[in-house]
């Protein structure tokens, strides 16, 4: 069997100036980055404001297992699908975080035949939006540690600095640092420590503003730290916010590529999923939904954090109508979420398949409290048998669930082309209109109670007390009128990831709580989040290599 | 008077691939970044192999003052004077580093109606080299700590690890700091520092490295340490060589501007001028002399670091034949090599510019001594008398040596015209050729006593302890056939900063010795340098900001 980039080098790539073309854009509404790759002007919204926007499709999955359940492969293969049969698709997508890439995942752009091109680039600098957030991120670190080695006029409380430094790598050993010794040529010691670019408030910040006005005031209300006394400190505090904004003004422009049959592909913003929104930016959607007739979109993790976030914080910022939802889920999967151990996975299990349906049941019911009509899509491994997915295809028509069997990995489009027929008759059959789950009004707490009780089917919540503290000191400060990022394990809908299926009469504990004033959102922390991956025993970097000729070996 | 930015914001560029096409740039020899930004492919130096190469003239300059002398804005306007003379010249520059605009700088780009332009490209992320450098620095560091975290099978001695992060910011907190805290899930506890990237081996290496399969067999080359019995443990030792190529695939492809009057400009590397080499890449340099007739190039700091790591570390590896040298002074800068105080500078003043001459003519005698032909370029600034002016052209008339007044900051390149006829001359009456002034073969010791005493007028070097014990493991490691990499202090040809003019009987103490093995030279510092700048009490960032409609403000 081929690997993605044994395919994708084989691939024909379109000159990046006939994707625009296709897509109607004029010379002054994109710039080429490279042959392949072009950013897109952030104007065009505002030139095609009056335009009505394409129909908007989630694709969303269950809680995600060790086995993979291919969002991103299906997300690339609908819209692939869609324009087989005549369709204008549009994709809009996140772009990849190199560290991963160098650490566990060797790329991250779709696969087989359902895959964004070209993918060497996209997993590696791109056009540079990552990079941009680093420097943003560790500019404004430089100008905080500068403030306090000056003086420090705004009485910043050294160990109470919220804002961390990131780097786009897997890199354990800066988790926990102490930085400024060496006297006081070398600034002033506290603890510090780094997380992963994506994890960087400014990446979800990119990733929710409307246009460049809007980003440099959520850059300015971003809260760096609390001062002695424990009151906040912004970012317009240290009159930071322009050069930070200076330093995005590219990045702000969502990146156009296309997939392996040349169907036009937005690449814009990654946040991380848990302490972050997980989906791609606001203005990569939104440009999206202006150029094609239909845009396909993901979410991080499964339905329960990618698509909760997507309606209540994506959606709701960009004001951004979603006409339908595939529910991705593979059998495999499904086994897992049944009680099955990897390793015995290739074998046909109709028993763990059966129990493993309730994780998709409760995924079901929750895109159903949304109000938002759906598609299931199985997406299809070589080792699934006929009898498992006659099993999930009878268990969906018993529910009255829309269901399609794909094969985009290995026939790219046309093995979506079932599931685009389904997903465009609910778009075109929807009477129903998107209801969120909660009002900002509600108090944190019931909002978080909410969120466990109605998505995860939690008994109740649970708080420490440090985080009941949290939330009264930040009621006081006003921002109790905010949408709640929960940061939950992706693996499990409790917070104990080894509890697969649908657990029932849990509680969700709630640690701790961060203020992310700046994306506009409260992150609840449920357990341990690691901002900061490690690299592992054999890190994928081993692998790489470049040819004398540029060819790239150890992506895949 | 108009800002630097205020100019550029003024001028009218033409679109990359005019510029492109003028050069005879075919469509596959170059890549769009934006329509003003390319990178030229590598291959091209294959392609025109057999092409007999431009004429290179390397602008250099006496010791820096506080007082400013202008040498990129005299590379740039040399370029463009000879282009408005009729003759096809490429100008080849280092690309800033985003740290010192965030700081001081608040652009590097040369000035006035002599600049490369989009400066606010080229001051701020550019195409992403020095993000590429940053990532490949950086993912070696977290292979570094992998290794020892999991087992450290190679034996590295966590207090001997010479590879250090790097962050293109000026972050002081970042000099010296404690990683792997918090126990055995965040990595192996040992100091680390940050350097600013500039001052990575490999940025040296990427402008070293003559071609894709060169720049890897550096990298592998790499010393990232010793074990416990002190041997070099490198990065082919880690197998990362091959990752760290792929991520510098598209940083080794130089960047293709033009300046405010359209000239092409390649702008490509940046190492630091003390523990690096301080040149613009190779590839740069030699792919500039295959599009133009002349190239002109600069080199950082005064001619006793820049041309001479030019001559014996860049040409000696590239085998780039220098036809002439401009050498930049001001009277400003001259008069403070006289003596005078900073402020006092606007006076006329012949005592202190008399004084003064003594630096430049050191200068020309290093020059001399590596026998090539040179001309005396005097960079005017508004308050120069005219009796200052005089003073400097019979000084050199009565010295026989050819002097041209430029005026580009203010004029472009038709303030740059006499200086481009005279070095013209030069390179035509040419009988002289390069000669090294210390043999590859020269002890270290030797190397380094021939530099002090010819390039500086030092007495004599004396090493400290520590660097006669470096030299002896170096040559025991068969590191003693490498050219030497002096970091010594920009402001005087000793040792000591406040030795300006022309100091006598001094002599050079060696410090400390470096073996940047990939790059291919010893570093040997004189005193302390520092690879990390701190911001100042007002960073430049302060006064940056990007309007609704994009335009930048506060880069200068």
């Amino acid at each position: 069997m081929k690997t993605d980039i044994e395919i994708a080098q084989e691939a024909k790539l379109e000159p990046i100036h006939k994707i625009a073309e296709n897509l109607n854009l004029s010379k002054d509404e994109w710039e080429p980055y490279g042959h392949t790759k072009a950013k897109i002007s952030n104007h065009l919204l505002h030139t095609l404001k009056d335009k009505p926007d394409g129909k908007v499709i989630l694709v969303t999955s269950i809680n995600p297992t060790p086995a993979g359940e291919g969002k991103s492969t299906v997300t690339v293969g609908l819209g692939q699908a869609l324009n087989q049969i005549g369709k204008r698709a549009v994709i809009a997508l996140r772009e990849p975080s190199l560290g991963p890439v160098m650490g566990i995942k060797g790329g991250a752009a779709g696969g087989g035949y359902s895959q964004v091109l070209p993918m060497e680039d996209i997993n590696l600098h791109f056009t540079g939006d990552l990079h941009a957030i680093t420097s943003a991120n560790n500019a404004l670190s430089a100008m905080i540690d500068n403030h306090i080695h000056r003086g420090n006029e705004l009485d910043l409380d050294p160990r109470r600095i919220e804002w961390k430094r990131v780097m786009d790598m897997n890199d354990r050993a800066l988790r926990q640092i102490i930085v400024g010794l060496g006297g006081p040529s070398k600034g002033v010691p506290r603890e510090d420590g780094f997380t992963i670019t994506v994890a960087s408030e400014i990446m979800a910040i990119l990733c929710l503003a409307t246009d460049i006005v809007d980003l440099k005031s959520r850059l300015a209300r971003i809260v760096i730290g609390y001062t002695y006394n424990e009151q906040p400190v912004t970012v317009s505090d240290l009159k930071a916010e322009g050069a930070l904004t200076l330093l995005l003004k590219d990045a702000l422009k969502p990146n156009l590529v296309q997939t392996i049959e040349n169907t036009p592909a937005i690449i814009h913003g990654g946040p991380f999923a848990n302490i972050a929104h997980g989906c791609n930016s606001i203005i990569a959607t939104k440009t999206a939904a202006k150029l094609g007739d239909y845009v396909v979109t993901e979410a991080g993790f499964g339905a329960d954090l990618g698509a909760e976030k997507y309606f209540h914080i994506k959606s709701r910022v960009g004001n951004i109508d979603t006409a339908a939802v595939v529910i991705v889920a593979t059998v495999r999967a499904l086994k897992m979420h049944g009680g099955l151990a990897k390793d015995k996975l290739a074998e046909e299990n109709l028993e763990a398949l059966k129990a493993g349906m309730k994780n998709l049941k409760k995924h079901m019911e929750t895109i159903e409290a949304f109000d938002v009509p759906f598609v299931v899509a199985i997406n299809k491994f070589p080792t699934d048998t006929e009898n498992e997915v006659h099993f999930i295809e009878n268990w969906c028509e018993e529910q009255h669930v829309e269901v399609a069997l794909t094969d985009v990995w290995a026939s790219g489009g046309s093995g979506g082309i079932q599931l685009a027929n389904k997903i465009i008759a609910k778009t075109e059959s929807r009477k129903k209109s998107f209801k969120p789950l909660y009002e900002l009004e509600d108090s944190i707490e019931e909002k978080i109670r909410k969120i466990a009780q109605t998505v995860y089917g939690a008994k109740d919540i649970e708080l420490s007390k440090h985080a009941s503290k949290q939330i009264k000191l930040f009621e006081k400060q006003g921002w109790n009128n905010l949408p709640i990022c929960m940061a939950k394990t992706q693996y499990s809908l409790s917070d104990d990831p080894a509890r697969v299926g649908r657990p029932e009469g849990f509680t969700i504990t709630i640690r701790e709580l961060r203020a992310s004033i700046g994306a506009g959102f409260i992150v609840v922390l449920t357990g341990d989040v690691l901002t900061m991956p490690g690299l592992p025993e054999k890190p994928a970097a081993l692998n790489m290599d470049v040819t004398a000729d540029g060819k790239v070996k150890g992506l895949f």
